[in-house]
């Protein structure tokens, strides 16, 4: 089969390798219809992952068919359809059993294993071990172009953001990044009944999605974003404040915007220390969170996009063949400048 | 009447000042009968809190008696046996009706106001604004030497430390900092069922007193501290660290200490930025709270002292009159050395 196999820092190439295939009695395999990029990809090439290593195949993202299935694999047969998530999980450990499968203590202390300590779903075919508690049916009202969406980047959005961040109705919600995760969260945060949604970005482009995917409110990231922020509320801030970029800056613009009782939902992968401010944020009550999506939102999110509530076909907006991978990563490299959210790659 | 006024970083006098008198019809005038000293009247005297201006009276913490009333004034009377909380709060401000008065918006924005926007309890008499609403009744099986204790440290390291923290039955949780603010985050850990409750710090009368107070563990502070606190755990941490000190070094400790999905409950009062290692912390599903008490568990605090499950007056380890409050100061200053929590001050 083929697959795109990293080789160490900005080295990457769609060539063969030898097949998935089952190797122990609960994996499945699965063929690959539709995949996507995801910005850990990206941090990945640039030599970010260091748990990655030569060899490995890309990707945590995958849409496709049961053509495989271990003895002891019962909730899954050849030919079903599947949403293969970013997060594996035993469904046994402590961690599983709570609800937070992102650290599966028994795959590895970390549930993201695909394309990280496992070869992932940017190939041909994936082995998905742990299928039973991993995979999730499509249900036939989803098409692979919204489900594919369901693998990360929505749940991240979802459950990193709106839900860490406990938006309640009536909330003002200010989500800090406007690229595909935090258009995610602004896609859900509706749901929750958020008075306002304001996007802040520095993109245009960016920033009309936003309004379409139903902030009400934008604003360009700048020196005078808070200022602007802080106005479209009673003058205190936002309840909630998402960040979805990983900078210093950004996540320091979320603890600006927050009002006295409020959430930083933090969903940016960070590679650098942030200077928090403690001495001005003690007192203010504030909460902040951060975290590895767990993708048990799935599910919840299926039926939504099913019922029309989700337009999750709305995130993918350049589609590409396997052929073509490598294009498909310079688009989403520069997705800003590309006026590019996520990209659809199937088999062609 | 006497009282203890500040006159700019490390000065302050017990002298004469005008009589405490009723001044809205919300007001009464207690006469203060007991009194203490908090870390942040040591924060205020090196000139950290630049809000509080020569002339004013220090002090946030008394319990007294009732001395007159204001006209709007429905549920004391003069006689009656108060405590003073370190929070005024209107009731009728968003934040106050959310249960949130540490943001009390008519007082000033922020619910701390005595000894710091108006005069304080460190003296003969205090003026009490919005009496209705920020006084506590004391009954009668409470002494004045257990609820003192209760109009700031006791709620501050119950609801900044264990409630924001969400201690929950079986948790580990792992307390950095055991004076006085960190101890009541101990004696009231165990209420809500934690499996263990580990203390963290330098001075070994602290441990000893940790101990006295339910801890169930003690570490002393230092380069071998995270291990083993973890080798206290399953190997990953505790569920909620709550953090007492306010210090960069203390927090991060408290940071390192939580297993993946934990809390980290910051009680500390920082002076300066902390750089928090958010390159390893974003994956760790953390949740991070910081706060002013609300003062709002005093109801439940006084029914516990008076069902005898608080042992509030072990806070108290030295006694002084008024005229002795310089020597008071002194010994809270090097607390941790003079093996010193809280100091009880009264007229004499």
């Amino acid at each position: 089969m083929k697959a795109l196999v990293y080789h160490g820092p900005d080295n990457k190439a769609w060539e063969d390798v030898p097949d998935a295939t089952v190797q122990e009695p609960t994996d499945v395999v699965v063929r690959v219809d539709t995949t996507t990029i995801c910005g850990t990809d990206l941090h990945i090439l640039q030599g970010d992952v260091p748990a990655v290593t030569d060899g490995r195949i890309l990707g945590h993202e995958a849409v496709g068919t049961v053509t495989e299935v271990g003895d002891a694999v019962r909730g899954f047969s050849v030919g079903d359809r599947v949403l293969v998530p970013a997060i594996t999980k035993c469904g046994r450990c402590e961690y599983c059993q709570r609800g937070m499968p992102s650290h599966c203590q028994t795959v590895g202390g970390i549930g993201w294993i695909f394309g990280h300590l496992i070869d992932g779903t940017q190939a041909e075919y994936v082995r998905v071990p742990y299928a039973d508690t991993s995979l999730y049916a499509v249900p036939e009202d989803v098409s692979d172009q919204q489900a594919i969406f369901l693998a990360d980047s929505l749940p991240t959005g979802y459950e990193v953001g709106v839900l860490a961040g406990n938006v309640r109705p009536g909330d003002t919600v200010a989500v800090v990044g406007a690229g595909a995760v935090g258009l995610a969260a602004v896609l859900t945060t509706g749901l929750w009944g958020a008075s306002k949604v304001i996007a802040v970005d520095t993109n245009k482009f960016r920033l009309e999605k936003a309004i379409e995917f139903g902030a009400t409110d934008t604003v360009e990231a700048g020196p005078g974003a808070v200022d602007e922020v802080t106005a479209l509320t009673d003058g205190l801030g936002v309840d909630v404040a998402i960040e979805a970029v990983g900078y210093p800056e950004t996540l320091l613009t979320a603890a600006s915007l927050v009002r006295p009782g409020g959430t930083i939902a933090n969903i940016g992968v960070h590679g650098v220390p942030v200077e928090i401010p403690m001495q001005d944020m003690w007192i203010r009550n504030v909460t902040m969170t951060m975290g590895l999506v767990d993708t048990v939102s799935i599910p919840t999110l299926l039926k939504m996009v099913a019922g029309g509530r989700i337009p999750a076909e709305k995130m993918g907006t350049h589609s590409f063949t396997f052929d073509r991978i490598d294009e498909a990563y310079d688009v989403f490299k520069n997705a800003a400048a590309n006026q590019a959210l996520k990209v659809v790659i199937t088999p062609g």
